[in-house]
C-alpha cells in the first residue's frame, strides 16, 4: 500500500475507533480528525504532546516512549511543550504520524485497545486535562477577507455607498497583529482601558472600553515557512500550511474607531487573542474542501489558483451571562463564505518577500455570512449597538458585559462523523481600576 | 564606594581606556559607551556577546571564561548568539557588567592592559568581525512620534490644513510590524515587489516598487517586560528599556499608498527592516538627556512624566551610488525633536494590558526636524518626488535606485568623548524577477 493510499485510508467515513465516544456523529474529534495540541494532566503536569479522539487524548510522548508511534526524522519531539519541533519536521512527517495514530486507534487494531496498562498510559480523558497554547507563535498576522463583514463595517464606520474601499476587492488586506497576546482557550480576559472619544467631548477620556466585541475568526498556523525574499507561489501555498484553530480577535470597538486612523488597529486588538486549542489538519479538513466565491474582478496572477480552495466549516457562537446556565446563540456561519483563500493570503502576505516562520499564526479576519444572523461580530449583529440582542436568560447586549463568556465553535459535519475544533472560550473580568 | 557612585564613575568624562582609539573625540565607541552586541570572528565563528571599544571588540564569553568577568546572577549568559538571555537578567545585572568592563578597559587597570595573551584572547578588531542580529525580536511595534513628519506626510497624503489627525496629539500613535524581517546593518536589502496603483490606470498592477524609501529611526530594546493586563507606568517605563538601537524602516511608499487603508502598512514594510549592531544602553546615553519639546495639550494622566526624557542624538543618513566613492549626506536630524518619549510609547502600548517581553524592538516612527535638510524620509525630502535631491556624484535622487547604499549614524557628541551607535547600513539588490 502506498503511503497516499494510507492517507487516504485515514480519511474513510467507515474506518471507526474502539475510542467509543470517538464514533458518535456529533463529536468533534473522530478518528477521521485527530489534531494536534499541548496538554497536561493532574498526574503528570509537564505539557506535553496529544491528538484528541473523542473524549480522550492520547499522549504522544508516551506513545513513542512505549515504541508505538516513531517519527521518521528525529526522536523527543512529543515530549515539548509546543508543537514547534514536531511542525518543523514538515508534511511527510505530519502525515506519518496521522497514519500511524489512525491505525492505532482503529477498532480493528488490537494493540492498544487490548492493552489495559498500557492504554493506562498513553489516554488521558479531556475532563481530566490542561490544554495549553499548542504552538509558541513567533508572528501573528490578522486578515480582513470577507466581503460582507468589511462592506458592514464600512457602511458604519465610513459610508454605505463606498462601503467596500479600491483596494479590498483586489487583494487580501491584512495587518501585522500582536502575536505577545495570544492565549488558549479558556484564560480569562481583561476588560482593556484606553482612550475612549465620546461624541459630545472635545478631548478623549481615558476609563474601561464600553464596546467589548468579539471576532469570529479562523487561524491557520505555519507549518513551513520562507526565506527571506522568497515568495510562496499561491498554487503552492496549502503546502506551507499545518492546520487551522478557531480565533476570536477581542476587539475594544470605542477604542479602535479613535485611534486606527492612519495606522491601523493597536492597543483595539492587542490586549487578549484567543486560540481553540487543538489544531486540525489541512490533511483532516480535506473531504470538506469547496469552492470560493466567484472573485470579480479576477485577481492579479499571484494570486490565482485553479480549484477548490475554500472549506466548508460550519461556527457559531454562544454568549452566557455571569451565573446563567443557558447560553445564546448569537451568531451561525460558515468559513466557506469568505471571499479570500488561505492560499492567496500567504501568497499576497509573501509577495513582497517577506518571510514565514513555523508557528507563525494567520487570523482570517471576521468571518460573516450574508444574513443578519451569520454576522461574526456584535458590532454587525447588533449594527453598532443599534439592535440590541435578546438573550434566552440574562436580558440584551449591545455589546459585551463583564462576566460574560463566549464561546466561538466550529465543525464540519460528515455522513457519520465530524472533523470539529472543539470550543475557543473567553470569560470577561472587569477592567483594571 | 557605593553601586551607584561606581556607576556614575563610568560616565566620568575624564576617563579614558588603554585601548586607544577609544579616547578619539570622534570615535563613536568610547570607554563611556560600551555598547553590547553578538560577534563572530575567523578564529571563531560562534556568535557570542561583545561590546564594542575603540575600534575592537571586547570578547565577554572569553572575559567570563578567563574569571575576570562576573555575572551575579547567572553564568554563561555571553557564550550566546543573541543577548536576550543577559538581557532577561536585569538592570542590576547589566549595570555590574557596565562597571567592571569599565574598570577593566580603564586606562588605570593593569589586568588586561599589561597582558598580551588575555587581550589575544580578549580583544577582536571590529575590522575582523563579523556582527550579528543582537536580539532575537519577540515583537515589533513602531510608532510615529514626530510631529514634524507625521505633519509633512499629512500634508502629502491628505490635506495640508488638517495634516494632523485629531488622535495625533493625544497618544503616541503605533502599530504592529513585521518581526521576522528584521535584519542587522549589513544585509542586502530586496526592493519588493507588490501592487501598485498607476494613476492613469483603472486596476492595479503588479511590479516592483517605484517609490523606494527610508525611514530613518532609532529602537529601543525591552529589558524587562510586563506581563499580560498589567501596564507599565509612564513613569516607570525607562527602567524597562535596556537600550537603543539605529533602525531604518524601509519603505515602497507606492505599496504603502494603495494598500494602508483602513489597517494601515503591510507588505510596504515587512519586506525588511534594518537596525544597527550595537544596542546604546541607557546607562549610557544618561548624560545626554534633555527636555522633550512641550506637549500642548497636556496628555491624559497615564502619559504624564516629570523631568526630562528626550536624548541629544545626532543623526545623519548618506547615500552613496553603486560604483561611487562618494556619499552624499541627505539629512542631518536629531532624536530630541521627537513629541512622544519612549516613556509615553511604552506606556502607551502597555495600558491596556498587551504584554512585552524581553528583546522586543520599538521603533520611533521616522524622526524628522523643522527643517527641509533635516526630514527623516525621501518622501519628505523629495516632497514626494517633486524636488530630487542633488547627489555629490551619481545624479539626481527623488526614491532610491538600486545599488544604492543608505547609511544612517547617530552619535551623542560630549566634551572629548562620543557615545555613538556607530552605522545602519543597507545596500540596494533590484527586485526579483
Amino acid at each position: 500500500m502506498s503511503a497516499l493510499s494510507d492517507l487516504q485510508a485515514t480519511l474513510d467515513p467507515s474506518r471507526k475507533s474502539w475510542v467509543q465516544s470517538a464514533n458518535e456523529p456529533s463529536n468533534d474529534f473522530s478518528i477521521q480528525n485527530l489534531p494536534f495540541g499541548i496538554f497536561s494532566d493532574s498526574k503528570d503536569n509537564t505539557p506535553r504532546v496529544g491528538v484528541a479522539i473523542g473524549d480522550e487524548i492520547v499522549d504522544l510522548a508516551a506513545l513513542e516512549a512505549a515504541g508505538l508511534l516513531t517519527v521518521p526524522s528525529k526522536a523527543g519531539v512529543f515530549a515539548r511543550d509546543t508543537l514547534n519541533e514536531f511542525i518543523a519536521l514538515g508534511r511527510d512527517a505530519w502525515r506519518s504520524v496521522r497514519i500511524q495514530l489512525s491505525n492505532l486507534l482503529s477498532r480493528d487494531t488490537a494493540t492498544l485497545r487490548d492493552d489495559a496498562a498500557l492504554r493506562a498510559k498513553a489516554l488521558v480523558r479531556q475532563a481530566d486535562a490542561r490544554l495549553h497554547l499548542p504552538v509558541q507563535i513567533p508572528g501573528y498576522t490578522d486578515f480582513y477577507s470577507s466581503k460582507e463583514h468589511a462592506t458592514n463595517v464600512g457602511s458604519m464606520f465610513r459610508n454605505p455607498k463606498d462601503a467596500l474601499l479600491p483596494n479590498w476587492s483586489e487583494m487580501p488586506i491584512g495587518y501585522n497583529g500582536r502575536a505577545s497576546s495570544v492565549v488558549v482557550s479558556g484564560t480569562p480576559v481583561r476588560r482593556p482601558n484606553g482612550q475612549l472619544k465620546l461624541p459630545d467631548q472635545e478631548r478623549p477620556v481615558f476609563g474601561a472600553c464600553r464596546k467589548l466585541d468579539i471576532e469570529l475568526e479562523t487561524g491557520f498556523v505555519i507549518g513551513g515557512g520562507n526565506a527571506l525574499g522568497e515568495p510562496i507561489a499561491c498554487t503552492d501555498a496549502e503546502a506551507h500550511i499545518f492546520g487551522m484553530v478557531l480565533l476570536n480577535d477581542w476587539s475594544a470597538r470605542d477604542i479602535q474607531q479613535w485611534e486606527y486612523v492612519p495606522l491601523g488597529p493597536f492597543n483595539s486588538k492587542s490586549f487578549t487573542t484567543t486560540i481553540s486549542p487543538w489544531i486540525v489538519t489541512l490533511d483532516a479538513l480535506e473531504p470538506f474542501r469547496v469552492a470560493q466565491p466567484v472573485q470579480e474582478p479576477q485577481p492579479l496572477a499571484y494570486l490565482r489558483h485553479d480549484g477548490e480552495h475554500a472549506f466548508d466549516i460550519a461556527l457559531e457562537v454562544t454568549l452566557r451571562p455571569q451565573g446563567s446556565k443557558q447560553a445564546t446563540t448569537i451568531a451561525r456561519t460558515n468559513f466557506k463564505y469568505m471571499y479570500w483563500t488561505m492560499a492567496q493570503q500567504l501568497a499576497h502576505h509573501t509577495v513582497g518577500g517577506c518571510n514565514t516562520r513555523v508557528g507563525d499564526l494567520m487570523g482570517s479576519g471576521t468571518i460573516s455570512g450574508p444574513t443578519e444572523d451569520s454576522y461574526g461580530s456584535l458590532l454587525e449583529l447588533t449594527w453598532n449597538g443599534k439592535k440590541p440582542l435578546e438573550l434566552k436568560e440574562g436580558g440584551t447586549r449591545s455589546f459585551i458585559e463583564d462576566g460574560d463568556e463566549l464561546t466561538l465553535s466550529g465543525w464540519c459535519q460528515a455522513d457519520g462523523y465530524r472533523v470539529g475544533f472543539g470550543t475557543c472560550v473567553g470569560e470577561i473580568l472587569p477592567a483594571k481600576a
